[in-house]
C-alpha cells in the first residue's frame, strides 16, 4: 500500500492526477456547461485546529495509542462526499482522541474494559470506508478509533469444507493474497475492496461481487467471533442450523455497537475456472427491467446481472442506448456456462434486448473492476473542483420499482434546482433478487463551493424521504451508520428497535460501543 | 381433511392399518427377530383423568375458547416418538386448559392481553407437529394453546415479485391448493406438510424441499408480522437489505417465545417445467460422501441431493448398496437441467458412482414423497407395537462428518445395549451445503413396552452429548422447544442467550410466551 490520504480515497499515490484529472474534468464540462469547477487542495493538517487528545490510555495501554494528529484525522470520518469535502474544507469536526491499534483479541478485551470502566466511546475502524457516518465519533465525548488492522491474520484453511477462520482486520487484497495460493478466493469485491477489511464487511452487511443469491457477505458467514464488555461470543462453525434465531444474524449489520468482530469462519469459492459474458442494448429501459426481472427469476443465477439506466450507460459505460444496457456475467469453477448465458441472452431477446457482439468475457470483467475501483479517486478530483458526486442506493420489489424511480429521480431534480445545481441522476442494479432489485442511484451535479455538502444534504434528505414514502430500504448495502437514521428508525418495526435497545444494554451495558449507531444512548456529554 | 388423531400424527383414516399394518410389522419381525411386537390401542380419552381447566376467559374471549377434553389433548403435546408413546400409555401430562382459536389477528392481540394481564402461559400451535416439545404446556401452571388455524388465508399475490402474503395458521396442502391456480407454489415440503402450518415452519426454521440453496423457510421469507405483547411487529417487504441486523431473523426461530408470526409475505416459485433425476450406487461409503461433497460444491445446486447410507438404504428404499445410494434431482420452471444432471453424474462417477438407469424423475420424485408423508403414520404403528423408531438431526462440516457419523451410531448402539434394545441406525443426508452436510438419523429398535420413551431418552442423550462434543448443531431444523434446551444451551454463544433473555424481557415482559422455550423464565407455579 501507499500513503493512505487523511482526507480523502484511498492512497495519495493513486489520486487521479495530472492528464487523468484533465481529461476527467474536461468531460464533466462537456456534460454540465455551466459548471465552474475550479480546483481545490485540501488544506494542511497542522492549520486545522485538532485538539489535544482529553484521555490517556492505562501505561499497560499506551503501546496500541496514537495520539498523532494526521492519524486522528484519518480515523475522523469516512469516505461519503460529505466527509470528503467538508475535510477539504478544514471542517474536520469531531475527532477521535486517540487511535487504538489492538495486536490481538487479547487487546481488544483490555481497551473494552478500559473503555468501559473510564466511560469513553469506542468506535471501531476497519478500513474507514463507510460512507454513512458509521465511524465518526460525531457527539460523543471522549472517543477512541479502535483501528482493528493489526489482526489481519488467516489463521486456518479448512480445504474440505472450502472455509477459512479469518481475522477481522484484513484487507481485501490481503485477504486474496493469502487465499490464492489455495486456489480459493472469498469473491467478495465490494467497491471499497481495496480499503475495506472483513471485520467491516460483516458490521455492515456487505454487497459484494455476486449480482444474485450471494449477494450480501452475510451468505458467506460460517461462524462469528464477537468481544462485547459482557463477554466474548462465538458462534459454532455450522454449514446450517435451525437452533434458535442465528446468533451471527444478530451481529451482521451491528455495525459496531453491540460488539467488536474480530474474527470469522468464512465459506470461501474455488477460482472460477469458466466465464461467459455479454451485454445487451435495449430500445426500451421498461423491456431492460423486464428482461432483468426474467433474468432474477429463472434461476440461471448470474454473477454479473448490471442493468445500465439510458444515463448511466452513457456516463460510466460510454454507450448511448435508449433503453440502456445489461451486463451480464456467469462464472463457475466446476461447468462450463455458455448454455446459460445463451438462455440468459434467449431471455433478453423475448423482451426486445439485442445482444451485443461478445468480447472476451474476462476482459470486459476486469476493464469494468479497474473502472469500478477507481470511481471513488475519480468523485475526490470532482469533489475538489466543486462537484456534487455521490450516490445511495435501495432495494424494492419489482412492480413498485419504476413508480420509485420516477419518483427518486424528480425527486433528486427537484432538489438540484431548489439548491440551484445543475445535474444528472442515473441508475444501475448492482444486485437483483426473484422478488426485486437493488437500484444504486448516482447524482453528478454542479455546485457552488464551500457549499455542496449542505447542497447534496437537501437532495439526500429528499430522496431519502422517497425510498421512506415507497417503503424502500434506506441502504441495500451502505448501511445505517449516522447518517441514514432518521429513515432507518422510521424502517425498523418499533418492537424490533426496543428489542435492540435491550440487547445493546445487556451487551454493552456503559453504551460505550459506537454510541448513536442503531440506537439512542443517554448523551455522553452529560 | 379427515378425523384428527389426539394421540399420534395425522388423520385417524390414514393410519397404518390392515394388511398394510401387518407387511410393515412383518418387515421389521425379519430385520429383529427378538423384537416382541404386540399391538397396543390408545386409551380411552375419557379414562385419562383430565383435570377441568383452571381459568375462564372474559367473556368476549369465550366464544374462541374450547374446553373440549380431546380437544385440549390433541392440543397437549407435538408428534415426537416420545409424545405419541405417553399418550398411548395414557401419560398425558399436562394438558392446555383451554384451546383458544383466534379468527384474525384483532383476536391475537385480544387473547395476548388478556393472557399478560392474568399471568396465564399462552403456547403457539400451528400444526401441533413438533417432535421437541415446542408445543407442550409442560410445567407452566395455567396455560392455552392459541391455534392459529382460523388465520388461513392467502391474503395478496404480487405475480411480478412471485410473492404472497400468507396468513400464518395456514397448512402446507391449503396454501399449495391456493397458489396453483397462479402457477405458483411454496415449494417447502417439510415431511410435517399436511399437518404443519406457515406459521409453525417461520417459528421453528422449518427445513424443506430444496436440498441447497433455499434449504429453511428462512430463505423464502420477504417480511414477517408478528404479534407481540409489546405492539405488533411488521418489517418491510424487500427482496434484500442491509439496514441494521435483519428483523425477520430475529423471530424466525424465535419458536413463539417472542411473539406470534400472524402473517408473512413469502417467496414463491413457479412450477417446475423441467426435471431430471437420477439414483448413483456406490461401493464405498467413503466415495459417496466425497462426491456429495463435491457435487454440493459444484454450483450446481440440485433440488434433491440425498445420500442414503446402506442401512437407510436398504431399510427405506430397498437397495442393497454397500456404500449406500445418491438420489439426484434437478428442477427448473424456465430451463431443461439434463445437462446439470449430466455434469453431476460425470462428478460422481469420478467419484466411483455407478449411476442407475432412469426411470421418469417425476415418478421416483412422487414415489419418494408418498413414502416420505407416510413414515410418520409407520412410525405410530411400529410404536403402538413396542419399537423404538425416531430421527434426529443436526449438521457438521464436511471434515467433521466422518467422525461424527461413527461416534453417532456407536453412542447409539452403545446405548441400546445399556437399554436392553437392539437395533439399527441409519444416515441419510437431507439437506447439504458447500461447507457441510446436515445428517438426519433414524434408530429403528426393539424396545420393552411401557419402557420405550426412557428407552429412547437415554439413546437420545447419549447421541445429544455426542453432537454436543463435535461441535455439531442439535438440530439443523427440527428446533430446540423444550426437549434439546439442555444441548441448546451449551451450544448458543452466552453473550446471546442474554440478548435473547433481553428481547423476551421487553417484548414479552409478562414471559407469557411459550415459557421455558429459548430462554428460562421465572418459575410461573410459584
Amino acid at each position: 500500500m501507499g500513503t493512505r490520504s487523511w482526507w480523502g480515497w484511498g492512497d495519495l499515490e493513486s489520486a487521479v492526477a495530472g492528464a487523468e484529472r484533465a481529461a476527467l474534468v474536461g468531460r464533466v464540462a462537456a456534460l454540465l456547461p455551466g459548471a465552474g469547477l475550479v480546483d481545490h487542495e485540501p488544506p494542511p493538517v497542522d492549520e486545522l485546529g485538532v485538539r489535544a487528545p482529553r484521555i490517556a490510555a492505562p501505561p499497560s495501554l499506551a503501546v496500541l495509542c496514537s495520539g498523532d494528529v494526521a492519524d486522528r484525522l484519518g480515523h475522523a470520518r469516512g469516505k461519503a462526499f460529505r466527509d470528503v469535502v467538508r475535510n477539504l474544507l478544514g471542517d474536520v469536526g469531531d475527532v477521535p482522541d486517540l487511535v487504538v491499534r489492538p495486536r490481538d483479541e487479547r487487546d481488544v478485551v483490555d481497551v473494552l474494559d478500559w473503555c468501559t470502566g473510564a466511560g469513553i466511546a469506542v468506535v471501531p475502524y476497519g478500513g474507514g470506508s463507510s460512507v454513512v457516518g458509521g465511524v465518526e465519533p460525531r457527539g460523543l465525548g471522549p472517543a477512541i478509533s479502535l483501528d482493528l488492522a493489526g489482526l489481519a491474520d488467516v489463521v486456518e484453511i479448512d480445504a474440505a469444507a472450502r472455509a477459512a477462520r479469518i481475522q477481522a482486520g484484513v484487507y481485501g487484497p490481503a485477504l486474496e493474497d493469502r487465499l490464492r495460493p489455495h486456489g480459493l478466493t472469498l469473491r467478495h469485491f465490494p467497491q471499497s475492496f481495496e480499503f475495506s477489511t472483513l471485520g467491516g464487511w460483516l458490521a455492515t452487511r456487505s454487497g459484494g461481487h455476486y449480482a444474485t443469491v450471494l449477494t450480501h457477505i452475510d451468505e458467506l458467514v460460517e461462524s462469528l467471533r464477537v468481544v462485547t464488555p459482557a463477554g466474548v461470543s462465538e458462534s459454532l462453525r455450522l454449514p446450517g442450523s435451525g437452533a434458535g434465531p442465528s446468533p451471527d444474524r444478530l451481529f451482521l449489520g451491528s455495525e459496531g455497537a453491540l460488539g467488536i468482530i474480530t474474527e470469522a469462519w468464512m465459506r470461501l469459492q474455488e477460482r472460477p475456472e469458466w466465464r461467459a459474458g455479454a451485454s445487451v442494448l435495449f430500445a426500451r429501459y421498461d423491456d431492460a427491467v423486464a428482461a432483468t426481472r426474467a433474468l432474477a427469476q429463472s434461476g440461471l443465477n448470474p454473477a454479473n446481472c448490471r442493468l445500465l439506466d439510458p444515463m448511466e450507460a452513457l456516463l460510466n459505460a460510454g454507450t448511448d442506448s435508449p433503453g440502456g444496457v445489461l451486463v451480464l456475467g456467469f462464472e463457475s469453477a466446476d461447468h462450463p456456462v455458455e448454455a446459460a448465458l445463451e438462455r440468459a441472452l434467449e431471455l433478453c431477446r423475448d423482451h426486445g434486448g439485442r445482444p451485443q457482439p461478445r468480447s472476451g468475457a474476462r476482459d470486459a470483467s476486469d476493464t469494468w473492476r479497474s473502472a469500478f475501483l477507481r470511481m471513488p479517486y475519480q468523485r475526490d478530483a470532482l469533489a475538489a473542483h466543486g462537484m456534487i458526486v455521490e450516490t445511495f442506493e435501495t432495494a424494492c420489489t419489482w412492480g413498485g420499482f419504476p413508480a420509485l424511480r420516477e419518483a427518486v429521480v424528480s425527486a433528486a431534480q427537484d432538489a438540484m434546482r431548489a439548491v440551484g445545481a445543475e445535474g444528472v441522476v442515473t441508475c444501475r442494479f448492482t444486485h437483483v433478487y426473484p422478488d426485486g432489485p437493488a437500484p444504486y442511484f448516482g447524482v453528478y451535479a454542479s455546485g457552488r463551493w464551500g457549499s455542496t455538502v449542505t447542497q447534496w444534504d437537501e437532495i439526500k434528505t429528499a430522496v431519502s424521504d422517497v425510498l421512506s414514502a415507497h417503503g424502500a430500504t434506506i441502504t441495500h448495502h451502505h448501511a445505517v451508520g449516522r447518517d441514514h437514521r432518521p429513515w432507518y428508525d422510521r424502517q425498523r418495526p418499533a418492537p424490533f428497535a426496543a428489542a435492540l435497545q435491550a440487547v445493546k444494554s445487556v451487551l454493552d451495558p456503559a453504551a460505550i460501543l459506537n454510541p448513536g449507531v442503531l440506537v439512542d444512548v443517554p448523551d455522553r456529554r452529560t
